[in-house]
Protein backbone atom coordinates (compact mmCIF):
# COMPACT_ATOMS: atom_id res chain seq x y z
CA UNK A 1 0.00 0.00 0.00
CA UNK A 2 1.14 3.53 -0.82
CA UNK A 3 0.56 6.46 0.93
CA UNK A 4 0.37 9.10 -1.30
CA UNK A 5 -2.28 11.52 0.42
CA UNK A 6 -2.87 12.03 4.22
CA UNK A 7 -5.61 14.38 6.03
CA UNK A 8 -5.11 15.41 9.04
CA UNK A 9 -7.80 16.35 11.43
CA UNK A 10 -7.53 18.35 14.54
CA UNK A 11 -4.45 20.69 13.65
CA UNK A 12 -3.21 21.47 17.61
CA UNK A 13 0.58 20.54 18.70
CA UNK A 14 0.33 16.73 17.65
CA UNK A 15 -1.46 17.25 14.15
CA UNK A 16 0.12 20.52 12.95
CA UNK A 17 3.65 18.68 13.94
CA UNK A 18 2.40 15.36 11.39
CA UNK A 19 1.39 17.81 8.72
CA UNK A 20 5.07 20.26 9.54
CA UNK A 21 6.90 16.52 9.27
CA UNK A 22 5.04 15.20 6.28
CA UNK A 23 5.72 18.17 4.16
CA UNK A 24 9.49 18.37 5.69
CA UNK A 25 10.60 14.53 4.78
CA UNK A 26 7.48 13.16 2.49
CA UNK A 27 7.34 16.26 0.21
CA UNK A 28 5.73 14.05 -2.18
CA UNK A 29 3.04 13.47 -0.09
CA UNK A 30 -0.04 15.48 -0.79
CA UNK A 31 -1.45 16.79 3.00
CA UNK A 32 -4.54 17.66 3.59
CA UNK A 33 -5.91 19.58 7.51
CA UNK A 34 -9.43 20.18 9.09
CA UNK A 35 -10.37 21.18 12.54
CA UNK A 36 -13.71 21.84 13.61
CA UNK A 37 -12.35 25.43 14.82
CA UNK A 38 -12.52 27.80 12.23
CA UNK A 39 -9.79 29.99 13.91
CA UNK A 40 -7.61 26.83 14.11
CA UNK A 41 -8.21 26.61 10.42
CA UNK A 42 -7.46 30.37 9.87
CA UNK A 43 -3.78 29.85 12.09
CA UNK A 44 -3.44 26.60 9.94
CA UNK A 45 -3.61 28.54 6.41
CA UNK A 46 -1.71 31.19 7.39
CA UNK A 47 1.04 29.08 9.10
CA UNK A 48 0.92 27.37 5.37
CA UNK A 49 0.85 23.76 7.41
CA UNK A 50 -1.25 22.14 4.62
CA UNK A 51 -1.50 21.71 0.94
CA UNK A 52 -5.17 22.43 1.56
CA UNK A 53 -7.14 23.27 4.89
CA UNK A 54 -10.66 21.97 4.17
CA UNK A 55 -13.68 23.80 6.12
CA UNK A 56 -15.64 20.36 5.93
CA UNK A 57 -14.39 17.18 7.96
CA UNK A 58 -16.02 14.95 5.15
CA UNK A 59 -14.60 16.96 2.33
CA UNK A 60 -11.13 17.07 3.89
CA UNK A 61 -10.63 13.47 3.72
CA UNK A 62 -11.52 12.87 0.26
CA UNK A 63 -8.82 10.91 -1.44
CA UNK A 64 -7.07 10.29 1.36
CA UNK A 65 -5.15 7.01 1.87
CA UNK A 66 -4.25 7.85 5.28
CA UNK A 67 -6.36 10.13 7.98
CA UNK A 68 -5.57 10.46 11.18
CA UNK A 69 -7.78 12.42 14.14
CA UNK A 70 -5.52 14.23 16.42
CA UNK A 71 -8.28 15.53 18.71
CA UNK A 72 -9.05 14.73 22.13
CA UNK A 73 -9.93 11.46 23.32
CA UNK A 74 -13.43 12.53 23.91
CA UNK A 75 -14.07 13.63 20.50
CA UNK A 76 -12.58 11.03 18.40
CA UNK A 77 -16.36 9.28 17.63
CA UNK A 78 -17.66 12.79 16.85
CA UNK A 79 -14.22 13.37 14.39
CA UNK A 80 -15.25 9.68 13.35
CA UNK A 81 -18.82 10.34 12.30
CA UNK A 82 -18.15 13.45 10.76
CA UNK A 83 -15.46 12.45 8.11
CA UNK A 84 -17.40 8.68 7.66
CA UNK A 85 -19.21 9.96 4.22
CA UNK A 86 -15.79 11.18 2.33
CA UNK A 87 -13.53 8.27 3.24
CA UNK A 88 -12.47 6.34 0.36
CA UNK A 89 -13.33 2.40 0.64
CA UNK A 90 -9.73 1.52 1.22
CA UNK A 91 -8.41 4.51 3.77
CA UNK A 92 -6.75 3.93 6.47
CA UNK A 93 -8.04 5.73 9.57
CA UNK A 94 -5.35 6.02 12.59
CA UNK A 95 -5.33 8.43 15.31
CA UNK A 96 -2.70 10.00 17.88
CA UNK A 97 -4.57 9.75 21.15
CA UNK A 98 -3.05 8.79 24.37
CA UNK A 99 -5.59 6.04 25.74
CA UNK A 100 -6.04 3.53 23.30
CA UNK A 101 -8.58 0.84 24.38
CA UNK A 102 -11.73 3.30 24.60
CA UNK A 103 -10.36 4.90 20.97
CA UNK A 104 -10.74 1.77 19.39
CA UNK A 105 -14.18 0.85 20.64
CA UNK A 106 -15.64 4.65 19.83
CA UNK A 107 -13.72 4.25 16.15
CA UNK A 108 -14.88 0.94 15.63
CA UNK A 109 -18.09 1.58 16.29
CA UNK A 110 -18.72 5.18 14.02
CA UNK A 111 -16.72 2.92 11.36
CA UNK A 112 -17.67 -0.58 10.90
CA UNK A 113 -16.83 -0.87 7.03
CA UNK A 114 -13.10 0.53 7.60
CA UNK A 115 -9.74 -0.59 8.54
CA UNK A 116 -9.02 1.27 11.66
CA UNK A 117 -5.59 1.27 13.10
CA UNK A 118 -5.10 3.37 16.41
CA UNK A 119 -1.48 4.48 17.22
CA UNK A 120 -0.08 6.90 19.56
CA UNK A 121 2.96 8.93 19.19
CA UNK A 122 4.72 9.34 22.85
CA UNK A 123 6.05 12.67 22.20
CA UNK A 124 4.76 15.70 23.25
CA UNK A 125 5.28 20.03 24.63
CA UNK A 126 3.20 21.37 27.24
CA UNK A 127 2.41 23.99 24.63
CA UNK A 128 -1.02 23.49 22.52
CA UNK A 129 -2.36 25.23 19.13
CA UNK A 130 -1.22 24.55 15.52
CA UNK A 131 1.77 27.36 15.99
CA UNK A 132 3.01 24.90 18.95
CA UNK A 133 3.94 22.12 16.43
CA UNK A 134 7.45 21.35 14.55
CA UNK A 135 8.56 18.93 12.27
CA UNK A 136 11.03 17.18 14.38
CA UNK A 137 8.85 16.70 17.45
CA UNK A 138 8.82 12.72 16.57
CA UNK A 139 12.30 11.77 15.80
CA UNK A 140 13.69 9.07 18.01
CA UNK A 141 10.37 8.96 19.88
CA UNK A 142 8.09 5.71 20.47
CA UNK A 143 4.85 5.98 18.23
CA UNK A 144 2.64 2.61 19.63
CA UNK A 145 0.75 0.99 16.72
CA UNK A 146 -2.45 -1.14 18.75
CA UNK A 147 -3.84 -2.65 15.64
CA UNK A 148 -6.93 -5.05 16.41
CA UNK A 149 -6.81 -8.56 15.54
CA UNK A 150 -8.84 -8.03 12.08
CA UNK A 151 -6.03 -5.44 10.59
CA UNK A 152 -5.04 -6.33 7.43
CA UNK A 153 -0.78 -6.46 7.48
CA UNK A 154 -0.39 -4.48 5.04
CA UNK A 155 -2.16 -1.61 6.47
CA UNK A 156 -0.60 -2.08 9.36
CA UNK A 157 2.88 -2.34 7.46
CA UNK A 158 1.77 0.95 5.84
CA UNK A 159 0.99 2.98 8.92
CA UNK A 160 4.22 1.67 10.88
CA UNK A 161 6.18 2.64 7.49
CA UNK A 162 4.44 6.30 7.93
CA UNK A 163 5.08 6.88 11.75
CA UNK A 164 9.28 5.63 10.90
CA UNK A 165 9.40 8.09 7.87
CA UNK A 166 8.52 10.88 10.52
CA UNK A 167 11.65 9.86 12.10
CA UNK A 168 10.06 7.75 14.98
CA UNK A 169 10.29 3.74 16.09
CA UNK A 170 7.48 2.17 16.10
CA UNK A 171 6.00 -0.94 18.43
CA UNK A 172 3.22 -2.72 18.34
CA UNK A 173 1.22 -3.62 21.18
CA UNK A 174 -1.95 -5.10 22.46
CA UNK A 175 -4.43 -1.64 23.28
CA UNK A 176 -4.84 -2.86 27.12
CA UNK A 177 -1.12 -3.04 27.69
CA UNK A 178 -0.80 0.00 25.99
CA UNK A 179 -2.76 1.69 28.56
CA UNK A 180 -1.55 0.07 31.46
CA UNK A 181 2.02 1.31 30.32
CA UNK A 182 1.07 4.87 29.51
CA UNK A 183 -0.97 5.20 32.93
CA UNK A 184 2.41 4.72 34.53
CA UNK A 185 4.49 6.65 32.12
CA UNK A 186 2.62 9.73 31.35
CA UNK A 187 -0.98 9.59 32.81
CA UNK A 188 0.33 9.29 35.99
CA UNK A 189 2.64 11.65 36.02
CA UNK A 190 0.49 14.48 34.88
CA UNK A 191 -1.93 13.48 37.59
CA UNK A 192 0.14 13.87 39.97
CA UNK A 193 2.06 16.98 38.70
CA UNK A 194 -1.62 18.58 38.29
CA UNK A 195 -2.40 17.85 41.55
CA UNK A 196 0.83 19.32 43.14
CA UNK A 197 0.70 22.47 41.46
CA UNK A 198 -2.70 22.80 42.36
CA UNK A 199 -1.65 21.92 46.06
CA UNK A 200 1.66 24.71 45.98
CA UNK A 201 -0.83 27.30 44.58
CA UNK A 202 -3.58 26.84 47.58
CA UNK A 203 -1.34 26.99 50.97
CA UNK A 204 -2.22 29.34 53.74
CA UNK A 205 1.20 29.05 55.00
CA UNK A 206 3.02 29.68 51.76
CA UNK A 207 2.11 32.48 48.99
CA UNK A 208 2.06 31.81 45.74
CA UNK A 209 4.83 34.81 44.85
CA UNK A 210 6.79 32.53 47.30
CA UNK A 211 6.55 29.43 45.35
CA UNK A 212 6.91 30.69 42.25
CA UNK A 213 9.94 32.55 43.72
CA UNK A 214 11.50 29.69 44.85
CA UNK A 215 10.60 26.86 42.33
CA UNK A 216 13.75 26.32 41.33
CA UNK A 217 14.42 23.82 44.12
CA UNK A 218 12.39 20.89 42.51
CA UNK A 219 8.59 22.49 41.99
CA UNK A 220 9.55 24.05 38.46
CA UNK A 221 9.71 20.61 37.31
CA UNK A 222 6.44 19.60 38.04
CA UNK A 223 4.62 22.83 36.19
CA UNK A 224 5.94 21.68 32.98
CA UNK A 225 3.35 18.88 32.24
CA UNK A 226 0.99 20.81 34.62
CA UNK A 227 0.30 23.09 32.00
CA UNK A 228 -0.23 20.67 28.76
CA UNK A 229 -3.67 21.04 27.36
CA UNK A 230 -6.37 20.71 29.87
CA UNK A 231 -9.38 19.40 27.61
CA UNK A 232 -6.85 16.64 25.94
CA UNK A 233 -6.17 15.34 30.19
CA UNK A 234 -9.21 15.70 31.27
CA UNK A 235 -10.49 13.42 28.16
CA UNK A 236 -7.33 11.44 28.71
CA UNK A 237 -8.07 10.51 32.33
CA UNK A 238 -11.70 9.78 31.89
CA UNK A 239 -10.97 7.50 28.67
CA UNK A 240 -8.47 5.73 30.93
CA UNK A 241 -9.60 5.87 34.37
CA UNK A 242 -9.55 1.92 35.49
CA UNK A 243 -5.42 2.12 34.38
CA UNK A 244 -4.79 5.38 35.94
CA UNK A 245 -6.99 4.74 39.08
CA UNK A 246 -5.20 0.89 39.52
CA UNK A 247 -1.68 3.17 39.23
CA UNK A 248 -2.42 5.62 41.69
CA UNK A 249 -3.45 3.22 44.00
CA UNK A 250 0.27 1.28 43.94
CA UNK A 251 1.37 5.13 43.99
CA UNK A 252 -0.57 5.81 46.79
CA UNK A 253 0.65 2.75 48.93
CA UNK A 254 4.78 3.93 47.93
CA UNK A 255 3.78 7.19 49.58
CA UNK A 256 2.76 5.68 52.30
CA UNK A 257 5.41 3.95 53.06
CA UNK A 258 7.94 6.65 52.75
CA UNK A 259 5.64 9.13 55.03
CA UNK A 260 5.92 6.42 57.40
CA UNK A 261 9.98 6.34 56.90
CA UNK A 262 10.28 9.86 57.47
CA UNK A 263 7.91 10.21 60.72
CA UNK A 264 10.00 7.13 62.23
CA UNK A 265 13.30 8.59 61.03
CA UNK A 266 14.25 5.80 59.08
CA UNK A 267 16.92 6.88 57.12
CA UNK A 268 18.58 3.90 55.71
CA UNK A 269 14.86 3.08 54.18
CA UNK A 270 15.35 6.75 52.90
CA UNK A 271 18.72 6.31 51.54
CA UNK A 272 17.97 2.80 49.81
CA UNK A 273 14.99 4.26 47.90
CA UNK A 274 16.62 6.99 46.84
CA UNK A 275 19.65 5.02 45.92
CA UNK A 276 17.30 2.72 43.76
CA UNK A 277 15.88 5.79 41.58
CA UNK A 278 18.85 7.08 40.65
CA UNK A 279 19.68 4.19 38.15
CA UNK A 280 16.00 4.74 36.27
CA UNK A 281 17.34 8.70 35.08
CA UNK A 282 20.25 6.89 33.85
CA UNK A 283 18.76 4.22 31.83
CA UNK A 284 16.90 6.92 30.10
CA UNK A 285 19.43 8.63 29.60
CA UNK A 286 21.08 5.66 27.63
CA UNK A 287 17.97 5.14 26.05
CA UNK A 288 17.69 8.46 24.15
CA UNK A 289 15.00 9.70 25.95
CA UNK A 290 16.07 12.51 27.21
CA UNK A 291 18.88 15.19 27.49
CA UNK A 292 22.11 13.82 29.22
CA UNK A 293 22.66 17.69 29.72
CA UNK A 294 22.00 18.66 33.62
CA UNK A 295 18.70 20.31 34.10
CA UNK A 296 17.06 18.93 31.10
CA UNK A 297 19.67 21.09 28.94
CA UNK A 298 18.31 24.55 30.65
CA UNK A 299 20.17 27.83 30.30
CA UNK A 300 22.46 28.60 33.12
CA UNK B 1 32.68 44.01 56.92
CA UNK B 2 34.85 42.69 54.24
CA UNK B 3 35.36 39.44 53.36
CA UNK B 4 39.25 38.96 51.53
CA UNK B 5 39.39 35.02 52.22
CA UNK B 6 36.54 32.55 51.91
CA UNK B 7 36.37 28.82 53.11
CA UNK B 8 34.17 25.77 51.59
CA UNK B 9 33.86 22.93 53.70
CA UNK B 10 32.24 20.22 51.35
CA UNK B 11 33.04 20.33 47.53
CA UNK B 12 29.90 18.77 45.84
CA UNK B 13 27.87 20.04 43.47
CA UNK B 14 27.16 23.39 45.71
CA UNK B 15 30.65 23.93 47.61
CA UNK B 16 32.52 22.98 44.12
CA UNK B 17 30.13 25.96 42.38
CA UNK B 18 30.55 28.34 45.13
CA UNK B 19 33.85 28.19 44.44
CA UNK B 20 34.32 28.32 40.91
CA UNK B 21 31.94 31.27 41.51
CA UNK B 22 34.31 33.05 43.64
CA UNK B 23 37.57 32.76 41.65
CA UNK B 24 35.22 33.67 38.18
CA UNK B 25 33.83 36.81 39.91
CA UNK B 26 35.40 37.72 42.57
CA UNK B 27 39.45 37.16 41.70
CA UNK B 28 40.99 39.23 44.58
CA UNK B 29 39.31 36.35 47.13
CA UNK B 30 41.49 33.72 48.80
CA UNK B 31 39.40 30.71 48.42
CA UNK B 32 40.46 27.60 50.46
CA UNK B 33 38.56 24.36 50.33
CA UNK B 34 38.60 21.18 52.35
CA UNK B 35 36.12 18.05 52.05
CA UNK B 36 35.45 15.07 54.79
CA UNK B 37 36.76 12.94 51.43
CA UNK B 38 40.33 12.55 50.47
CA UNK B 39 39.02 11.34 47.44
CA UNK B 40 37.12 14.38 46.62
CA UNK B 41 40.13 16.68 47.96
CA UNK B 42 41.82 14.72 45.42
CA UNK B 43 39.52 15.65 42.70
CA UNK B 44 39.05 19.30 43.92
CA UNK B 45 42.89 19.77 43.22
CA UNK B 46 42.91 18.27 39.76
CA UNK B 47 40.21 20.46 38.96
CA UNK B 48 42.08 23.59 40.82
CA UNK B 49 38.78 24.68 42.37
CA UNK B 50 40.59 26.71 45.33
CA UNK B 51 43.83 28.15 46.11
CA UNK B 52 44.30 26.07 48.52
CA UNK B 53 43.11 22.64 49.30
CA UNK B 54 43.33 21.48 53.06
CA UNK B 55 43.44 18.12 54.34
CA UNK B 56 42.36 19.48 57.41
CA UNK B 57 39.38 21.14 58.83
CA UNK B 58 40.47 23.28 61.65
CA UNK B 59 43.55 24.17 59.38
CA UNK B 60 41.08 24.52 56.32
CA UNK B 61 39.09 27.69 57.85
CA UNK B 62 42.30 29.51 59.56
CA UNK B 63 41.92 32.68 58.79
CA UNK B 64 38.81 33.09 56.86
CA UNK B 65 36.68 35.82 57.05
CA UNK B 66 33.68 33.51 55.76
CA UNK B 67 33.33 29.93 56.03
CA UNK B 68 30.21 28.29 54.24
CA UNK B 69 29.49 24.69 55.06
CA UNK B 70 28.08 22.68 52.28
CA UNK B 71 27.69 19.12 53.34
CA UNK B 72 23.97 17.25 54.01
CA UNK B 73 22.36 18.54 56.88
CA UNK B 74 22.70 15.70 58.97
CA UNK B 75 26.41 16.70 58.94
CA UNK B 76 26.18 20.36 59.94
CA UNK B 77 27.05 19.30 63.68
CA UNK B 78 30.09 17.13 62.77
CA UNK B 79 31.79 19.88 60.65
CA UNK B 80 30.92 22.83 62.74
CA UNK B 81 33.11 20.93 65.77
CA UNK B 82 35.62 19.99 63.38
CA UNK B 83 36.46 23.75 62.21
CA UNK B 84 35.82 25.37 66.17
CA UNK B 85 39.28 25.04 66.51
CA UNK B 86 40.01 26.76 63.95
CA UNK B 87 38.28 29.73 63.58
CA UNK B 88 38.83 33.47 63.48
CA UNK B 89 37.00 35.24 66.06
CA UNK B 90 35.01 37.42 63.97
CA UNK B 91 34.52 34.51 60.85
CA UNK B 92 31.09 34.44 60.13
CA UNK B 93 30.04 30.70 59.79
CA UNK B 94 27.41 29.59 56.82
CA UNK B 95 25.82 26.96 55.00
CA UNK B 96 23.76 26.61 51.79
CA UNK B 97 21.59 23.09 53.96
CA UNK B 98 18.22 22.56 52.15
CA UNK B 99 16.33 23.00 55.82
CA UNK B 100 17.13 25.87 57.97
CA UNK B 101 15.76 25.52 61.90
CA UNK B 102 17.56 22.34 62.58
CA UNK B 103 20.80 23.65 61.04
CA UNK B 104 20.48 27.03 62.41
CA UNK B 105 19.75 24.86 66.14
CA UNK B 106 22.83 22.40 65.19
CA UNK B 107 25.25 25.73 64.57
CA UNK B 108 24.65 27.49 67.12
CA UNK B 109 25.00 24.87 69.84
CA UNK B 110 28.24 23.65 68.37
CA UNK B 111 29.53 27.07 67.90
CA UNK B 112 27.72 29.43 70.40
CA UNK B 113 30.71 32.12 70.71
CA UNK B 114 30.55 32.47 66.82
CA UNK B 115 28.42 34.63 64.25
CA UNK B 116 26.39 32.00 62.60
CA UNK B 117 24.03 33.18 59.28
CA UNK B 118 22.12 30.30 58.56
CA UNK B 119 21.86 30.64 54.49
CA UNK B 120 19.88 28.25 51.32
CA UNK B 121 20.85 29.24 47.31
CA UNK B 122 18.05 27.81 45.95
CA UNK B 123 19.80 26.15 43.00
CA UNK B 124 21.44 23.31 41.84
CA UNK B 125 20.88 20.43 39.15
CA UNK B 126 20.42 16.31 39.22
CA UNK B 127 23.87 16.30 39.62
CA UNK B 128 26.92 15.23 42.48
CA UNK B 129 30.35 15.42 43.34
CA UNK B 130 33.00 18.72 42.76
CA UNK B 131 32.94 17.80 38.90
CA UNK B 132 28.76 18.77 38.49
CA UNK B 133 29.67 22.08 39.71
CA UNK B 134 29.95 25.47 37.61
CA UNK B 135 30.20 29.01 38.17
CA UNK B 136 27.05 30.25 36.79
CA UNK B 137 24.78 28.03 39.14
CA UNK B 138 23.59 30.99 41.54
CA UNK B 139 22.94 33.68 38.32
CA UNK B 140 19.26 34.55 38.65
CA UNK B 141 18.78 32.12 41.48
CA UNK B 142 17.36 33.18 44.92
CA UNK B 143 19.56 32.69 48.14
CA UNK B 144 17.22 33.13 51.57
CA UNK B 145 18.92 33.92 54.19
CA UNK B 146 17.94 33.00 57.86
CA UNK B 147 19.35 35.54 60.33
CA UNK B 148 18.66 34.45 63.81
CA UNK B 149 17.75 37.57 66.01
CA UNK B 150 21.11 37.88 67.67
CA UNK B 151 23.06 38.29 64.39
CA UNK B 152 24.93 41.78 63.60
CA UNK B 153 23.67 43.95 60.99
CA UNK B 154 27.24 43.95 59.47
CA UNK B 155 27.77 40.45 59.08
CA UNK B 156 24.06 39.95 57.67
CA UNK B 157 24.81 42.43 54.98
CA UNK B 158 28.49 41.04 54.30
CA UNK B 159 26.70 37.65 53.68
CA UNK B 160 24.16 39.00 51.38
CA UNK B 161 26.59 41.13 49.31
CA UNK B 162 28.71 37.76 48.99
CA UNK B 163 25.29 36.28 47.64
CA UNK B 164 24.50 39.16 45.14
CA UNK B 165 28.84 38.99 44.12
CA UNK B 166 27.52 35.48 43.29
CA UNK B 167 24.80 36.16 40.84
CA UNK B 168 21.95 35.52 43.39
CA UNK B 169 19.53 37.26 44.82
CA UNK B 170 18.73 37.27 48.83
CA UNK B 171 15.51 37.33 50.48
CA UNK B 172 15.84 37.55 54.30
CA UNK B 173 13.61 35.19 56.18
CA UNK B 174 12.34 33.71 59.73
CA UNK B 175 13.90 29.73 59.67
CA UNK B 176 10.96 28.48 60.15
CA UNK B 177 9.18 29.67 57.10
CA UNK B 178 11.74 29.26 55.12
CA UNK B 179 10.87 25.40 55.94
CA UNK B 180 7.73 25.29 55.20
CA UNK B 181 8.36 26.77 51.88
CA UNK B 182 10.97 24.59 50.54
CA UNK B 183 9.06 21.96 51.98
CA UNK B 184 6.03 23.12 49.00
CA UNK B 185 9.00 24.30 46.30
CA UNK B 186 11.46 21.52 46.75
CA UNK B 187 11.26 18.68 49.36
CA UNK B 188 7.74 17.38 48.44
CA UNK B 189 8.21 17.91 44.82
CA UNK B 190 11.84 15.51 45.41
CA UNK B 191 9.45 13.20 47.38
CA UNK B 192 7.04 12.63 44.80
CA UNK B 193 9.83 12.14 42.13
CA UNK B 194 10.87 9.60 44.49
CA UNK B 195 8.24 7.86 45.13
CA UNK B 196 6.84 7.78 41.74
CA UNK B 197 10.00 6.80 39.97
CA UNK B 198 9.84 3.45 42.86
CA UNK B 199 6.30 3.29 41.90
CA UNK B 200 7.26 2.76 38.28
CA UNK B 201 10.09 0.55 38.64
CA UNK B 202 8.38 -1.65 40.64
CA UNK B 203 5.03 -2.95 39.01
CA UNK B 204 4.09 -6.08 37.96
CA UNK B 205 2.12 -5.54 34.77
CA UNK B 206 4.76 -3.06 33.42
CA UNK B 207 8.50 -3.77 32.74
CA UNK B 208 10.85 -1.20 33.77
CA UNK B 209 12.37 -1.72 30.22
CA UNK B 210 8.63 0.24 28.75
CA UNK B 211 8.86 2.86 31.97
CA UNK B 212 12.32 4.07 30.10
CA UNK B 213 11.50 3.28 26.80
CA UNK B 214 8.15 5.71 26.75
CA UNK B 215 9.29 7.72 29.49
CA UNK B 216 8.99 10.87 26.99
CA UNK B 217 5.03 10.87 27.84
CA UNK B 218 5.88 12.29 31.39
CA UNK B 219 7.56 9.98 33.57
CA UNK B 220 10.87 11.34 32.41
CA UNK B 221 10.73 14.77 33.48
CA UNK B 222 10.45 13.15 37.97
CA UNK B 223 13.49 11.39 37.05
CA UNK B 224 15.38 14.25 36.85
CA UNK B 225 14.84 15.57 40.58
CA UNK B 226 14.47 11.69 41.36
CA UNK B 227 18.37 11.36 40.48
CA UNK B 228 19.73 13.49 43.35
CA UNK B 229 22.21 13.08 45.84
CA UNK B 230 20.43 10.61 48.06
CA UNK B 231 22.58 10.93 51.02
CA UNK B 232 21.92 15.08 50.89
CA UNK B 233 18.00 14.57 50.45
CA UNK B 234 17.33 11.74 53.47
CA UNK B 235 18.92 14.16 55.44
CA UNK B 236 16.68 17.08 54.16
CA UNK B 237 13.36 15.19 54.80
CA UNK B 238 14.55 13.73 58.36
CA UNK B 239 15.80 17.68 59.27
CA UNK B 240 12.72 19.23 57.80
CA UNK B 241 10.21 16.68 59.06
CA UNK B 242 7.26 18.19 59.82
CA UNK B 243 6.75 20.81 57.45
CA UNK B 244 7.23 17.73 54.88
CA UNK B 245 4.36 15.76 56.46
CA UNK B 246 2.43 18.68 56.80
CA UNK B 247 2.34 19.83 53.08
CA UNK B 248 2.22 15.97 52.20
CA UNK B 249 -0.87 15.90 54.35
CA UNK B 250 -2.46 18.51 51.94
CA UNK B 251 -1.16 16.89 48.85
CA UNK B 252 -2.48 13.67 49.72
CA UNK B 253 -6.00 15.35 50.33
CA UNK B 254 -6.15 17.29 46.93
CA UNK B 255 -5.00 13.85 45.39
CA UNK B 256 -8.14 12.00 46.65
CA UNK B 257 -10.33 15.11 45.36
CA UNK B 258 -8.98 14.48 41.84
CA UNK B 259 -9.37 10.36 42.06
CA UNK B 260 -12.68 10.72 42.95
CA UNK B 261 -13.21 13.43 40.29
CA UNK B 262 -11.37 10.68 37.90
CA UNK B 263 -13.74 8.05 39.42
CA UNK B 264 -17.17 9.48 39.59
CA UNK B 265 -16.11 10.75 35.98
CA UNK B 266 -16.38 14.60 36.86
CA UNK B 267 -15.21 16.12 33.98
CA UNK B 268 -15.82 20.03 34.78
CA UNK B 269 -14.13 19.41 38.14
CA UNK B 270 -10.51 17.88 35.79
CA UNK B 271 -10.57 20.65 33.16
CA UNK B 272 -11.29 23.81 35.95
CA UNK B 273 -8.09 22.25 38.18
CA UNK B 274 -6.02 21.74 34.98
CA UNK B 275 -6.71 25.29 33.33
CA UNK B 276 -5.76 26.77 36.93
CA UNK B 277 -2.16 24.73 37.25
CA UNK B 278 -1.39 26.60 33.68
CA UNK B 279 -0.94 29.99 34.59
CA UNK B 280 1.44 28.77 37.35
CA UNK B 281 4.30 27.82 34.76
CA UNK B 282 3.68 31.57 32.78
CA UNK B 283 4.76 33.29 36.13
CA UNK B 284 7.67 30.91 36.83
CA UNK B 285 8.46 31.92 33.32
CA UNK B 286 7.74 35.55 33.72
CA UNK B 287 10.08 35.51 36.69
CA UNK B 288 12.81 34.42 35.16
CA UNK B 289 13.13 31.26 37.33
CA UNK B 290 12.74 29.02 34.23
CA UNK B 291 13.60 28.63 30.80
CA UNK B 292 10.36 29.41 28.24
CA UNK B 293 11.60 27.22 25.71
CA UNK B 294 9.30 24.64 25.23
CA UNK B 295 9.81 20.97 26.77
CA UNK B 296 12.36 22.59 29.45
CA UNK B 297 14.37 23.62 26.46
CA UNK B 298 15.69 20.10 25.23
CA UNK B 299 17.13 19.53 22.38
CA UNK B 300 14.51 17.91 19.70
Amino acid sequence: MTIAHVTVVGLGLIGSSIARAVKARMPSVVVTGHDASPDVRQQARDLRLCDTIADDAAAAVAGADLVILAVPVGRMADAANAIAPGLKADAIISDVGSSKSSVADALAKALPDHVVIPAHPVAGTENSGPAAGFATLFEGRWCIVTPGVEAPEDAVAALTGFWEALGAKVDLMDAAHHDMVLAVTSHLPHLIAYTIVGTASELEEVTESEVIKYSAGGFRDFTRIAASDPVMWRDVFLANRDAVLATLQRFNEDLTVLQQAIRRGDADKLEDWFTRTRAIRRSIIAEGQDDPAPDFGRKH
